[in-house]
C-alpha cells in the first residue's frame, strides 16, 4: 500500500474523530449554558428565601405593634426601593384604613385615613395582590426630603382571607412587578398579618390587665406600674413628687 | 506538490486541531461537573432555607405555649428523623429543667425534670450547640411504640445567651451531625426561642388580666370568662346550671 492511501484513509478517520469532537464539544457547551441558568435560578431562589426568613424572624422578635409595623414596612420598601412608605391598618367595623406607621413621609406617622372601596387602594385590594397605581396630586403624599411620587405600590395585608391592612410603598416611577417581586412582598406581607395579630392580642391583654372590668377604670396594678414609672422620672430629673389620696 | 505532501499536511492540521477540541471538550466537562456541584449545593441551602422559613412560620403562627413548644419539637423531630422527643423549660431562678412537652413517649407529656449540670444535658448545654449524647439504660425514655432509645440529641434553646431549655430528640443510634444539619437545628432553635418567650409573656398578661393585683384572687373578668363557659358546656351537654351567691 502506498503513503497516500495510508495518509488518505488516516485523514478521513481524523475528520471523523473531529465531527464526533465537535458535535459533543457543542452538546457540553448547552449542557453548561443549561445549569448556568438553572444556578442562577437557584441561587436567586435561595436569596429570596434567606431573605424572607430574615424578614420573618426580624418581623416576629417583638410584641410591640409600632415595632412590628415599622419593622416590616421599611424591610418592604427597602426591597422595592421605594422612596417612602406607610402602613395603614383597618379597625373593626369600618370601611377605613387608618395610617399606623410610615417613614420618609413629611406628615405624622399615624392619623392618615384611606378608604377601602376607593382608589388607591380598592384596585390592589380587590385583586388580593401586590399591584402598582397612579396616584393623583391630590392624594400624592409629601416628602421628607422633598418631592411628591406619583406611584404607589399597595400590598394587601390579610390573614386567613380577612383584610387586616395594607402597606403603601411609594415609588418614584411606575414599575411591574416581577414574579419573584410579588412573591417576596406577599411573603411579608404574610409574615407581618401574624406579628400584628400577635401584637394586638398582647396589647389587648395588656389593656385588660390595667383596666377593672366593670368600670374601665385604672386598677391597682395601673396604679402600682404608673407610681414606679412616675418615682422613676422624679429621681431621674430630681424633682420633688406628691402622692395625694383622696 | 505531490499528494501525499497534501495529505500528510492535512493530517498534521487535522491532528492538531483535535488535540485543541479534546482539551476544550475536557475543560468544558471540569465547568460543567464544577456547575453541578454547585447547582446542588444551592438546592440544598435553598430546601434549607425555605424549610427553615416554614418552620418560623409555623412556631411563630401560635401564642399559645403548649402549641408552640410541640410545633418546634416535632418539626425539630421531623427533620433529624427521631423516633420521640421532649421538650424541656428552665423554670426562672432554678437549676432543672422541666419537661413541657413531648412526642411518642410512654410517660406523661409533661411533669420530667433534668438537672442542667448534670448529663445528658450539661455537655450539649456548655457547648451551646446541638450535640448527640449516649443515654445510660436508667435515663433512656420508654417509647409508646415499645423500645428505649440508647442516644439522645439535645438542641440548647437560648436567647441573646440566656438559656431558655432544651430539646431531647431520641436517635437509635449514634450519629454524627452535619454542619448543615446543626445550623438548621440552631435555626429551629432560635426561632423556638422567639415565639416561647413571646407565648411566656402572653400567658402573663392573660394571667394578670384575670387576678386581682392585690389578693391574686380571680376577678370579675375571670368570672364572666367561667360563667361563660360554664353556661356553654351546660348548654352542649343540656345539663342543669345552678348560680350560687353567698
Amino acid at each position: 500500500m502506498d503513503l497516500a492511501a495510508v495518509l488518505l484513509i488516516t485523514s478521513v478517520f481524523l475528520v471523523l474523530a473531529l465531527i464526533l469532537l465537535t458535535v459533543s464539544l457543542m452538546r457540553n457547551r448547552g449542557t453548561a449554558r443549561e445549569l448556568e441558568a438553572a444556578l442562577a435560578d437557584e441561587s436567586g431562589a435561595r436569596d429570596r428565601a434567606a431573605l424572607l426568613l430574615a424578614i420573618a424572624s426580624a418581623v416576629n422578635s417583638s410584641l410591640a405593634l409600632e415595632e412590628v409595623l415599622n419593622v416590616a414596612l421599611t424591610h418592604a420598601g427597602r426591597i422595592m426601593g421605594a422612596v417612602a412608605g406607610a402602613m395603614y391598618l383597618v379597625r373593626t367595623g369600618k370601611t377605613e384604613m387608618y395610617r399606623e406607621a410610615s417613614y420618609n413621609l413629611n406628615t405624622r406617622a399615624r392619623g392618615g385615613m384611606r378608604k377601602i372601596n376607593e382608589e388607591p387602594l380598592s384596585s390592589a385590594l380587590s385583586a388580593m395582590r401586590p399591584l402598582v397605581v397612579k396616584l393623583d396630586e391630590q392624594t400624592a403624599p409629601g416628602l421628607d426630603t422633598g418631592g411628591h411620587p406619583q406611584h404607589v405600590l399597595v400590598v394587601p395585608i390579610q390573614r386567613s382571607g380577612q383584610l387586616m391592612g395594607a402597606m403603601e410603598l411609594y415609588l418614584n416611577a411606575w414599575r411591574e412587578l416581577s414574579e419573584d417581586q410579588a412573591g417576596l412582598l406577599n411573603g411579608v406581607a404574610s409574615q407581618a398579618a401574624i406579628a400584628i395579630r400577635h401584637a394586638q392580642l398582647f396589647q389587648a391583654q395588656e389593656e385588660n390587665a390595667l383596666t377593672d372590668e366593670l368600670t374601665k377604670l385604672p386598677n391597682r396594678r395601673h396604679l402600682a406600674q404608673r407610681f414606679l414609672q412616675e418615682m422613676q422620672r422624679a429621681r431621674r430629673h430630681h424633682n420633688a413628687i406628691a402622692f395625694l389620696m383622696i
